[in-house]
């Protein structure tokens, strides 16, 4: 079948609206109907070229919301009229992480998601006969695209999904960092260092976690009224502090340091920040960001041998089939904010626009309505 | 009055026996005759001249046992004549610290202790009208030494001081860093990297914890026979793997990392690997060595991304005055081995052959008897 598809044909140039070639689904596979898609900073990452593991050409786009329209032999779990989320980290059940009860890293199929490809090794986009190569397993800059059964969150279809789609990614990172990777505690202190779509959703979370406080840290003030808006109490912009590291003011601002902070920007300078303004004794740091091929983090052993602890976060240790649909219920009952977090709306032909935008930090979050 | 002492006139020298003054306890303050003390690398990096706190002269030693000669002003819970095991890591029961439930890192005379003081901010050791400093808040390489109140477990009396004076650190370090910092769960596997008192220690930690595997990583393979003998399974010398890194050799042993690892050396590369030998998803690595002035660890942020975490422990995690007392009884039970770690004793005349013998690592710890 043909699909309208935003093509990435090489990095650094911008998407190419085309009418592409989609295979229908192998066994084990769905057929979707994406909706709605966000477009996130992972998908700009890869298309720069700065991502060791990007290949071209490709179809980006990971942050979707859709409906089942045909399912491959076998698939059991998902039938025809499903409102669905695509998951770039699936959830098999069966292997030795999903069973583990300590990690959403499903590994099932990892090896051909890092490649572009599906379970069988193949692709199911092409164009004029040439292959394109699907993303995170997902491609939701295609209005049509095919995952595995495993790589899809059934949700309740009373959620609209030009809103719900950002709990592909973003929204579901921030707050799943702070509930289920940090496991904020009521009552603690908090800082988040970066005021994208994934530090204003650890706001969110650490709402919901019953922070005491929670600093936000941003060069750009007018990240703040958002971040209040959610529940933030501190904005603290390192500009105004330009002799002192920051981590020394958080330090200064809350007697010794706070109990947890999240990185949000994938700056490994900001990251040892983070870290480095928790509490001795007890202050736990959550890696959220991703850092650039080869850099490293760094600092000294004594900020952990006195009792810091340094972590991360993927997709907000969220097991995307069996945990999804719950934050979706949240976002239907009002305890999960997203209509505030989508400050753009515009169809797949303009969605070259919304990477400029985000480039230039005029939104948080654009949406893609098919 | 006076005791006998060595002396660390100033870094880099043998350390010298002298009789020495020792001003009576002042308020809160406990004398305290030392029967026996360990001999540590802490105490070797400080006479080194590395440690960029260490001043000098200074009486050594923090590895001790001892009785209680004379209590000052204001102490009620020690007396004469009572059992006791001097704490670098005091725990006063009343600050921040120690009331968060959260770590043993009681700061109350931090400071003072810091500098080789009393909490007054005075010392009790002088030789000719010459103050000499504390170290550690403990200084054990004096027959008779003044510590706070706070700073000295009561144990039990039934004990040879001779043999759980080493409870005072390396012994307790290695254990309370596997079962109070980590938290090693039955079945788990673990890494233990470097095979002094630490490392050996936390073997026995990891044997308590019913670890399923314990991976002992040393370059002199002659510390195998004890480490077995303790417990442990494996054995890995790097210098049999010259083309690959440690962490990947473990990695291939253990079907993609282990549960948990301890780095007990003190090199911040080794702390890299003992991260990186850590399993996707949840292994968890945790330092307890102390590395040199103003070095750093690094690794790529992706490794914490995907599930590792990265933590330190100092002194095990153990709070002194509430917890120390229980592995005494361990001890005496039967379920710590201490005897096994003492390679050699000797009076305190010798006590140059005994840094000599552990820069030479011939013993795993020699005891210090006055």
């Amino acid at each position: 079948m043909k699909s309208r598809a935003a093509v990435a044909w090489e990095a650094g140039k911008p998407l190419s609206i085309e009418q592409v070639d989609v295979q229908g689904p192998q066994k084990g596979e769905v057929l979707v109907r994406i909706v709605a898609t966000g477009v996130c900073h992972t998908d700009a990452y890869t298309l720069s070229g700065d991502d060791p593991e990007g290949a071209f050409p490709v179809i980006l786009g990971h942050e979707g919301g859709g409906i089942v329209e045909e399912v491959g032999e076998g698939v059991t779990s998902l039938k025809v009229g499903d409102h669905v989320i695509p998951l770039y980290t699936p959830e098999c059940g069966e292997c030795e992480y999903c069973l583990s009860g300590k990690t959403n890293l499903c590994q099932k199929i990892r090896a051909t998601q890092g490649k572009g490809l599906m379970p069988d090794g193949t692709s199911r986009f092409s164009k004029d006969g040439k292959t394109i190569l699907h993303y995170m397993g997902t491609s939701t800059f295609s209005e049509y695209t095919v995952l595995p059964e495993i790589s899809l969150a059934k949700i309740n279809p009373a959620a609209p999904l030009d809103k719900v789609c950002l709990l592909g990614c973003g929204i579901t990172t921030g707050i799943g960092a702070v509930l289920n990777t940090a496991k904020v505690t009521p009552g603690s202190t908090v800082a988040v260092f970066g005021m994208g779509g994934i530090g204003l959703s650890v706001v969110q979370g650490a709402v919901m976690a019953k922070a005491s406080r929670i600093i936000c840290v941003d060069l750009n003030p007018s990240k703040w009224e958002m971040a209040k808006a959610l529940g933030a109490t501190d904005f603290v912009n390192p500009k105004d502090y330009p002799d002192t590291p920051i981590q020394q003011v958080i330090i200064d601002m809350t007697n010794g340091g706070v109990d947890f902070s999240f990185e949000c920007i994938g700056n490994v300078h900001v990251m040892r920040s983070a870290l480095e303004c928790c509490h001795k004794g007890w202050g736990e740091s959550t890696i959220i960001g991703v850092a650039g091929a080869g850099q490293e983090i760094s600092t000294r052993p004594f900020q952990l041998v006195t009792g810091r602890v340094w972590r991360g976060s993927a997709f907000g240790g969220v097991k995307g089939r069996s945990q999804l649909p719950g934050y979706v219920e949240r976002y239907l009952h009002g305890e999960i904010k997203i209509d505030e977090m989508i400050t753009e709306v515009m169809p797949l032909e303009d969605i070259n626009r919304a990477f400029d935008l985000m480039h230039e930090g005029k939104v948080i979050r654009s949406v893609i309505k098919y």
